[in-house]
């Protein structure tokens, strides 16, 4: 059985893509997959999405330049979400972070924290908006 | 400003939470949240989720005693994903496996393999169902 047939897409048609930097485990994203972006995910090795605000096909990195190379493609016990292994070329977030996890929780939950610092700014990496 | 005023809930009132092992930086699950499991998962240290399917609330090993102590809660530059650190007794995935992500696509998606070994079976986690 091929391996797309094993998963559950939602009732959009997507699924939901966990990308893990393969070199150290930290969990870089979390972005939507619907079937042709996981088929052109895995026949060119380059991580591609489907955008749910702006509605639209996208290659993490064609704007940036922060491209994301697959390593390994894994899927859960239920087939309703993916794990992908990547090298990622700069950092991963628009926001200029190596991960878009780059705050947690203090006291509670009543403060939260930067826990990383920020590698370049949004100007920087996507020129002036 | 709290946490939790950070998040974006999707109109089913639900976020997705990514469950990490703290100590190997294993992705064990993925899972969803609502504001009160959020809440009961801050002031009890266990994780606490939204069945999707169950339309119930639940604590991650009610059953088979494979709680999720928590060590970090961080969340997304959109505010509309979780990333929390765990320690896990036992095995994560209700099928006996320590991670969900127990399969792997192989030959360009033409089939998966299995990447990890079952811990125990589900009859040996849930008794005879």
């Amino acid at each position: 059985m091929m391996f797309i047939d094993q998963l559950k897409f939602d009732a959009n048609g997507l699924i939901p893509a966990i990308i893990q930097e393969h070199k150290t485990g930290r969990v870089l994203m979390m972005a939507w997959m619907n079937r042709a972006s996981l088929q052109t995910t895995i026949s060119t090795g380059k991580t591609h999405f489907w955008s749910r605000s702006r509605q639209k096909f996208w290659m993490k990195g064609e704007s940036s330049g922060h491209t994301q190379t697959v390593k390994d493609i894994a899927f859960d016990c239920d087939g309703d979400t993916l794990l992908i292994q990547v090298e990622q070329v700069g950092a991963a977030c628009h926001e200029g972070y190596q991960s878009c996890f780059f705050r947690s929780l203090q006291n509670s939950g009543a403060a939260f924290k930067s826990t990383e610092p920020q590698l370049q700014t949004p100007e920087q990496i996507y020129g002036k908006m």
